[in-house]
């Protein structure tokens, strides 16, 4: 099956050139879910590039009447964080005019949302599918009045025209993926919000970070969290709903790489998460290795960054992937010095245990740079 | 009279080379209130340099029994931003690895405390400036806590040990002057905080924005608002109290420059405001002018900034100080393209009336960056 | 007159997006010379784009029997350069990825010329025309051997593929004219080569600088110094020959702004000079100031840049235009320390006489960057 | 033997803070010829930082009758590099300011040398050291000119104030050594001069790349064509010496980076290099292996670097140190468009035979970007 192609005008350049979106519409033969994925939000992390054009490659392969529903995709999503260079480096994981991270701008429905208490009472007797459409609805309404504030003569900064644009594709979607990496050196992991633990799974992948510490307007959140806050509302009035609506950010090895291994992670998972979702149907999926997947589960909340505690060298790391106690070394700092003494050996022990799932890519750090994450 | 000096390191850079602060205390004769001025928190913003070096000048040349209390002052009080360069310009704003705006970091007591109208109401029969002590020490108390992160194994990024040198010199002020200027091309005038109009009019400045919507730690916000939210609970309580705290950043002129015009109006509007208070007590201060001083007052919530609608070259601007009706022209686009078409030329108009207060130094402009400001 | 409007593909991005240049092509009603104007070669240079928009309404306000010749005009001719940003600025004069300056990396046939001078023996007998055709053929041969490499499997790195679109236009033009201002705070003046004095005063601009030290590889340069070399080539034979072809780099005041004066300085130069060459006939031109025009010439061997002696604020400068006398006080750095010293106030003396052409705008300073510029 | 450490002012901030050079000198019992090493010129080449300490750890721990002659020891010779950030990686290869690669900088004698030859005829009578010490006289000489210039009122840019510092240090060493890595991912390997193979072996690195076809005003190439240039004028005279005077820049592995393997390497290759020039006199030194170490020498005349003939993402790239062939496939090209087209792969083959001795960190390439190197 061939996709429906699209391009989507996004920014007008003072030099007149223009950047464009594009995305790739698969159509199944019969309605169904919508899938969104995109990749390459952070400039430096275009692993997912690679895990989209394999897809989009295997969708071609398949036929229409493989697929219930339909899939968007939407490669190397950002192309001012992609193109920017410095040096050699893809710093593109900020907007560098505005300072701000380009994940960390998204537009948040339940921040402006008015009374969803009262709204949740309305829809009590309704089916799950009506409250969806009907919520979805209001999301939509309000979403629109962005546009007003764009095309107004004050307008919009440039991230706000650039989530509008993103948003405009994938906030009807049922799931939503967004393939990440670290900037440094990752592990291949997903993040997930609260009870979707099963699905989870599908993606094959060792580890998952449950996210109950938010960041801030991160695409995934701004995504789910009006729908687990209208889940939440009707808990309160003391009915227990889930949507079937999910949202999941694959984080997949290092930053500027396309780890092969990373890489057949990433397809690998999505195909599997599609084929257990019933959106692609077609041999040899699910994969037998998906009943009895297990993930080793951990929570944002208690994700802790270690920063220099003094500037200098990074030498004997403890590697990536490594199950560390409180009281372990983690690393050394050959710390020199302009005072006439000799460099300093300073080692640096784990406050707690833990799975270092994240580790700077740069050996050299000014104080206040980071070094290493674990997670438990 | 001459100052104490004191030289505070800041941070170790991975070459071994250190950066500091360094403190101009002067002490008066007789003890009373302690002023904090700092200058430069932003790379750009170095008029404020010039101020401080002239004040300082001028502490020197009178004597200490001209000055009640203690004036602490930080010129370049951030390294790390003034010492920036991107060509040869001052991109100082933001702190580059960690994408955050130097002047948006600050520890704020407000989102910190504990049950502020339950320690209300234990100080309902304390005169005000028992209050003011008990309270700073609850600030205090949990400010310190910042230290045992810092010092912790895992230590914290370096804009958090920056901002704690910073706080640990001015928690306890009673009077805070923050100088900076406009990043581009602004007037000259002061951010004020509620209630302190008649103080506002000490700098002797024709303009002045009350900030009634926050940007959200700011060093000036982060510094007032415990006070204010305290101020606050007792109003709850049905006691109206005001402490004689302030907070002030003085806007002065342009980024890059510091236009001697703006370094006079800063020095002399200080002076005065250090008069008015009682600090210093010098002949000829406070100055005349200060009695019959009108200021124009906006709000900061009414601040709107213009952003470009498509990109190209911004020309035909109106002049910074402008005051504006809507329907006026604000500035025209010189838009190039590369569709073969003749560039085309697009006109802004404003939406509402207002002064226009800031303006861009980049007439180039790609879509969604900055134009100008109008407040009113 | 309508021009013809080429856009020719420049670069293909990470993204997938693709820049281009746009040229347009006012063509007389007559053969004539050929006339090629860029602008905004360097990011933040971008004076000439207004200059260039006007000549372009001005030209599709005459005829093409009031055009004798052609008339190629490359507004926003470096896209790479002029849409890049550090925070507010635009440091784009030099590729961040390869560390050039966007304007010495032009290709220079003197520098690949074979045996020139046996080339000039045969030229001897004929008219300076052939000689010119003969010649711009031996040039174009070897320009054509760039694009061997460029679309060879190794390829060349940007700036190379770059500078081949800018000179593939331009080779064969008769008379050059590229628009740069100053990066920082300039005059308005033309940098012109030997021997062309009378032609600059066209360009009814005050003053005027002969590049006799040259930059290497700047875009004016690499036009004519085969030329020049070819001239001096005939006259080592004993005959004096000067060919019509002429180089100029417009220089229009500051970076990063359109000031009015220096836009409509620029247009008025440029519409006087092609009327003085015969290329424009049409009422009112040339100029009635044009006959008694007069400039002050300097040379660029005697330009002497200042460099801060110390890091710091500068202060107390002279003003951009001054003459000053050896002995006279330039400027004078306030400088701070970290040892417990009061800041210090340092005066710089100017070495020689000359006239101040060059200003920074930042008046910040690391030890070792610009201040200001003198030439004489 | 403890060293003497000196800690070397270098350049004031416009914050008042300083940056330091601090040199670790061992000096033997017995006088002898003069070793310079330094590391992290470069601002992401940190592998050298480890190297030196651990040489200073080493030489701590001897006599110093172990040592003839003395070992000066840089690290972290440039503080602007090392220290540098653009969001989490070190872009510290250029100035960002100037423009200039941090090693390009550099003071050539050989550029600025009066009648070489005229100097040479009067030597020819006398030994090699009495001609090395009259030469070094003349090259000190004009090189103290520099000093003049920096301290007059117009001074320098900052990296002329850079590289009179580090050259003050290493003009008169007999053995410089400067560690570099790739900024990218490459071997380890050691750039030599001519007719210094033998020596280069000591280093017992698998692979060297005579330097005769310079990049112009690198440290090693500033240090040695002096030398070069007199022992040239003495063949063209009719004699053929050659100095006992050597520059060697040390490859070490990957930027950003300090790969145990690559420290090992550095720190074995040079014990056994001054052991084998009788400076290290220890039990165990030189090493065994010295004596049969085999290594691949090619020229960097025939180093070829391919640039990204498309914008896009690099996949199925050769490893680092395969020997191609031509006609062997070099790396794909995963390339997007905006032009509703699916993405397209690029197949790049190899131009020539050769050994892959470089290829870029980052996967995302504009076009014209970096990919690899061959060198044979």
């Amino acid at each position: 099956m061939f996709p429906q192609i699209e391009t989507i005008f996004l920014r007008q350049m003072a030099s007149g050139d223009r950047l464009h979106l594009q995305v790739y519409k698969f159509i199944g033969a019969q309605p169904g879910k919508k899938v969104y994925i995109q990749s390459n939000l952070h400039g430096a992390e275009v692993v997912g590039n690679a895990v989209i054009h394999q897809l989009i490659e295997y969708f071609v392969s398949i036929k229409d009447t493989d697929l219930i529903g339909e899939i968007w995709l939407v490669p190397v999503c950002n192309p001012m964080g992609t193109n920017e260079r410095a040096q050699h480096f893809s710093p593109g994981r900020y907007c560098p005019y505005e300072s701000k991270d380009w994940n960390r701008i998204f537009w948040d429905y339940e921040k402006e949302a008015d009374d969803l208490l009262s709204f949740s009472k309305l829809q009590l007797d309704l089916s799950l599918e009506e409250i969806r459409q009907n919520y979805l609805h209001l999301i939509q309404e309000k979403f629109t009045k962005n546009l007003t504030q764009i095309n107004s003569a004050a307008s919009v900064p440039y991230t706000e025209r650039f989530r509008y644009q993103l948003q405009s594709l994938s906030l009807d979607a049922d799931y939503l993926i967004d393939i990440h990496s670290s900037n440094n050196q990752g592990l291949d992991y997903v993040y997930y919000f609260r009870h979707r633990e099963d699905s989870a799974k599908y993606f094959l992948l060792d580890f998952g970070i449950l996210l109950n510490k938010y960041d801030g307007d991160a695409f995934d959140e701004a995504f789910i969290k009006p729908w687990l806050a209208l889940e939440d509302c009707f808990q309160q009035l003391g009915q227990e709903i889930q949507f079937d609506i999910e949202a999941w950010t694959l984080e997949l090895g290092a930053g500027m790489q396309m780890n092969p291994d990373s890489v057949v992670k990433g397809i690998q998972g999505i195909k599997n998460y599609l084929a257990e979702k019933g959106i692609l149907q077609t041999d040899g999926l699910p994969l037998p290795a998906s009943k009895s997947h297990e993930m080793y589960f951990a929570e944002s909340r208690n994700r802790k960054k270690y920063y220099a505690i003094a500037g200098g060298m990074i030498q004997s790391r403890v590697q990536l992937g490594t199950q560390v106690k409180a009281g372990d070394k983690l690393y050394q700092i050959l710390s020199f010095n302009k005072e006439n003494q000799l460099p300093k050996l300073i080692d640096v022990y784990a406050a707690d245990d833990g799975l270092v799932y994240d580790i700077s890519t740069n050996q050299a750090v000014n104080q206040g740079e980071f070094v290493l994450g674990i997670v438990y």
